[in-house]
């Protein structure tokens, strides 16, 4: 029986929390993958330097088993309650076995009402948004709370589909995706979270990201 | 000064060899990252599901300082010696302080006969297509011979870029840009060379590479 993974996508997304979990989940045997958006067309990352042309829209995609929502600063104007993408989180989520965010994917999924008392991960530097929405953040890599699934920021969405794949359709159809994208990773750099990096290398990011908030 | 960071789509690339790596060259500095195609408009990655909207021919791009090519299995086509891609890689390398692939990118710079004599990367399976462009395969993840830096499959890319922010910008602001998108990789299985997967998972991957390869 094929499933129904849908990836919801919006101006604005970080294209590597969605394009690393497409890649992993792409590669699964009965799939039909679904990028979607609140309207087709062209939509811009939070870069502003690539374009995606959607086809299809949340309204094209009906009760999926599985949804993927990746994190971006563009989100934050689709938290308010009235977001035609929360209305269509909360009714994907009524029929999905696993819903999963990567990033503040997570925040979505809050302003939905799907993580009220919930453990769940974030980026790391989002960890009061995320707790306004009544989680617990958890540092972990990938938390599993229910059919809840959260990750980390950004590159988290790798590890996060590779679990996701293997519940899926094993551990060995996992392990085969994870060889076929030759994931043996080896940052040359121990500066993958805040206590790794230090306080130093710490501000310099907050710092950044306050700028970008900036309107 | 700014740094001009040319990144190369074509039909049927692999997306994650370059969403990866422009998700870490875009947070740094002083660049200019151009992503660029033999033609405007709409291009298909190689699973069909998504579509990038290109802005930027290579006739819009001279003189990049830096020009990463990404992998996939629609580049089979384009190493034939007439392919528009390779007059412009050739021509860009002319310029580059650092020329780079991920995955069977590596292909391409082959063919345009740039790493004849040189040790380069590529996916673990393609390692005969390689070396019949005069290289010699290294199972290294990334591989830097002069200026010529090759990563392995996929997801190699990430280590590739944050090795190359480091070239361009520092240590630090590498650092920073692997903690902005907290690179903190745990995969969920030891399966990500073909030592580790094993001889059953390895042909699991053979398998379905040659299926995509059949007309």
């Amino acid at each position: 029986m094929t499933t129904t993974i849908a990836i919801a996508v919006y101006p604005g997304l970080t294209l590597l929390d969605v394009i690393g979990p497409y890649q992993v989940l792409a590669l699964l045997p009965d799939v039909d993958v679904v990028v979607c958006a609140a309207e087709r067309g062209r939509l811009t990352d939070d870069r502003g330097l690539v374009h995606l042309d959607v086809e299809r829209t949340f309204d094209d995609v009906s009760a999926p088993d599985v949804l993927l929502v990746g994190g971006g600063f563009g989100n934050r104007r689709l938290l308010g309650a009235d977001s035609p993408i929360l209305e269509w989180i909360r009714a994907s989520d009524a029929t999905t076995s696993w819903t999963t965010s990567v990033c503040t994917g997570s925040l979505l999924l809050g302003a939905a009402g799907l993580l009220v008392g919930r453990t769940a991960s974030t980026h790391w530097n989002c960890v009061d948004l995320l707790e306004g929405f009544g989680a617990t953040y958890s540092s972990d890599r990938v938390s599993v709370d229910g059919k809840y699934l959260t990750g980390a920021g950004v590159s988290a969405g790798i590890d996060l589909a590779l679990q996701l794949a293997a519940l899926l359709r094993g551990d060995d159809v996992a392990r085969a995706i994870q060889l076929g994208i030759e994931y043996d990773p080896q940052p040359p750099f121990d500066a993958g979270s805040p206590a790794a990096a230090g306080p130093a290398i710490v501000e310099m990011v907050r710092a950044a990201g306050e700028a970008r908030q900036r309107p």
